[in-house]
């Protein structure tokens, strides 16, 4: 059995942000020689996510007009968790969208459908963050 | 390690549905020969949904209002995503009920707990869709 | 390839809770001897979760007060799964924390973030229930 492991780090201006990362976890797959396995693909922080989804601009639009609907960041006294913080509604909308994918390889590759891309999401962004990447299989 | 592959097609006459699919699943344990591993099951499209819950067909109709509630079809120009489009409410379905199930194998079957079945969930149906059974272990 | 599996019970006297359990997921850990790998965390219940987040008080009643908005307990009438039953919320409220956590093993530690912590949401309780440890790796 052969084990791969590399932290991706991201740094996003904005708040919130959905980046697509497919690009980044296929050169991961690549350099790890790994032919057939699993690939778990995770924020390291509770408040970011990963998920599987659609590469395309309006859907991401809504996403974060449906996610301030579900999850709203003000008033931030909304929120328990906000003392000394702002971010209660990070951690929400993080629960929404997933913590992780879990991506099947096959024959050296993502073994996606034809629309699935893996993304980032940011919901607590302006400072250095990290997604793990860990494969194994042989 | 052995690794095992297969895609398992749906074709679904309405736009919504709930399928069990846990026995076509036990018969991809049964024919990989796997006894002590990890099994993932994914929707390979990103407006279906792969995830574990309970046969039960009033849970299963309180689903359906519960994610019109959440993420309603209508009106379709709701929906940034929906320009030459009309399930953008499918999109965010899906990332409720999640796109996965990750399901241990222990001594050749699913290790599951009393009630735990797998279900497709389909939110924009009417054409031939796939799941991705994939299985490593030994 | 080594593999490992441990059911961890769980009798908890409220019908709501989270309970931290990323201490006994580690024994789990230390246990198998798996230094790489992937270890699987789920509950074995419909109406229980496990998931990742912050160990902050604050955030637990954001969460409980949040997922009461999102799919209220009462009236037991509201849900059509209530047939000499009364949980249809917790079946609709796991689906929002999620079924399962699926966490890297590397050098032989759960390969967490700073804050990551693993917990089980109970939506159901006042009986005993179960989440399963499966971890694969060598």
């Amino acid at each position: 059995m052969k084990t791969y492991r590399k932290e991706l780090w991201l740094d996003l201006p904005a708040r919130r942000a959905f980046v697509n990362i497919t690009g980044e976890v296929e050169r991961c797959l690549r350099e790890s020689g790994i032919r057939e396995g699993l690939l778990l693909c995770n924020a390291m922080h509770i408040t970011a996510s990963v998920f599987v989804n659609d590469a395309e601009e309006g859907l991401h639009a809504d996403f974060e007009r449906w996610l301030e609907e579900l999850a709203p960041e003000k008033p931030h006294s909304r929120y328990r968790h906000n003392v000394g913080e702002d971010n209660g509604d990070a951690h929400l909308k993080r629960t929404i969208m997933g913590r992780e994918a879990v991506v099947a390889v096959t024959e050296g590759r993502l073994d996606f459908g034809p629309w699935e891309q893996i993304f980032y999401g940011e919901f607590d962004g302006r400072r250095r963050k990290r997604v793990l990447v860990k494969i194994i299989g042989e």
